[in-house]
């Protein structure tokens, strides 16, 4: 259950403490999302491009536990969850070699781009939640 | 009471879909800490040099309301919350001509650097506190 | 003659050696531009929307001489010169209390975003040009 | 010869045009340095923590093809040149199923991070540019 996905923590994301710089770790789970997307079979420059639907985050939380320095290699173990019918949300575990360093949120809120009001989400993002989420109770509450 | 920060949003800080891209409006409120900072006196290069003590994030979260656009002249109010004697919590309200856009929270632990606990907050850190809270009940409220 | 920006450099831009990452001393100089359009008189949402016409990058380079710390107050003076009729070069130059600390150019082609072929420069990038270039040759030779 | 990397570009890398923002492009480059290094044996974290040499980036300049949308996959074929006792440069090609989207250059000089002089290349650098320059005079040219 779940995607898992691999970053090496890159220069660029270091700030001057010698640390991955706080949003930085919020860039890493996105990229997360969107390789589960791909890999889910959606073409991400039209999902991204979003001519009629578009998936804002509306919400996002992060706690830090250590810190990431640069060439750590970073796993990212990503679930996401249906809310309702127009939103869910994402979590994502961070892990070097098994120890966690961090753990975030993300919510998303389908609308259409045209007037921004929501819509119900798309089947492709129905496909996706379905494949990389448990689907059983167990596994949202797992999390 | 509280520290007003004025960023104008750069084309940098947007992404594909046009707006700002999430975890860039973290960023800006970090800016918004940092003017703080200088605002009350402190040395911005030594403070974050952080040779002795350092203030890491241990938690952030954000709520998205409205997009922000290149151009767009975003207003962010800060007022930094005491949480007990090594730590605080800042909380950021971004709005766009008395239009609330975001609210976001960075919660800091100071730790001494050489061995990474926990330390009771630096002087110049109470005083930074001191100056944009409004140190009453009702100003920790009014968020 | 030229627009003058200036710019305190913020913790996201520094990496893990304490000063600028070099590439972001690029987007200090685009945000000079952008802030160069909009003293114009042009509409920066409207503008890097490009519904017609785009004006990518399609040639920078930068020199470095010394580094930018947290904090620094940089002056970017920027001189843009007209190529030909459908690009134009921006020359910037960094200095902090008048010591030169980088320079960098970027050029930019105008195309239609329909088929992304060559066009003549808008009347607003003309007025921009004519606004902040001398105009004369020595102007030009000055950098 | 030389060192390929391979890169697929993520929706914070793009900007309000739908494109990676131009300097993301140096971004990436460096990217591709850091693993080379990697490859080559070097680590990273110490290597970037500079303690006593380091090799900041005096110069860059990069030409541009072609736009780089969200999930395009890009490789980056990168080549070291040594250029005297005490700096090198780095060629970078970047290329989409073998269509050029872009080259550029970086430019470093080794340092004592104490005074700041000119330093000859340390043992692990010069067994990097070894390793991945050709080191014949048809190498060079090649480029």
């Amino acid at each position: 259950m779940g995607y898992v996905f691999e970053h090496q923590v890159r220069f660029h994301e270091t700030d001057g403490a010698g640390v991955v710089y706080f949003a930085n770790e919020l860039t890493m789970c996105h990229a997360a999302y969107e390789a589960s997307l791909e890999a889910a079979g959606l073409d991400l420059a039209a999902f991204f491009r979003a001519e009629r639907l578009a998936y804002p985050i509306v919400h996002t939380s992060m706690d830090y536990r250590r810190p990431l320095r640069c060439g750590d290699r970073v796993t990212i173990h990503l679930t996401p969850t249906r809310l309702d019918d127009s939103s869910f949300e994402i979590q994502y575990q961070l892990t070097i070699e098994d120890t966690a360093v961090a753990q975030a949120i993300t919510r998303h809120v389908c609308i259409e781009v045209a007037n921004r009001r929501r819509s119900p989400l798309s089947t492709e993002i129905e496909q996706w939640l379905a494949q990389w989420n448990g689907n059983s109770p167990e596994a949202g509450q797992g999390q």
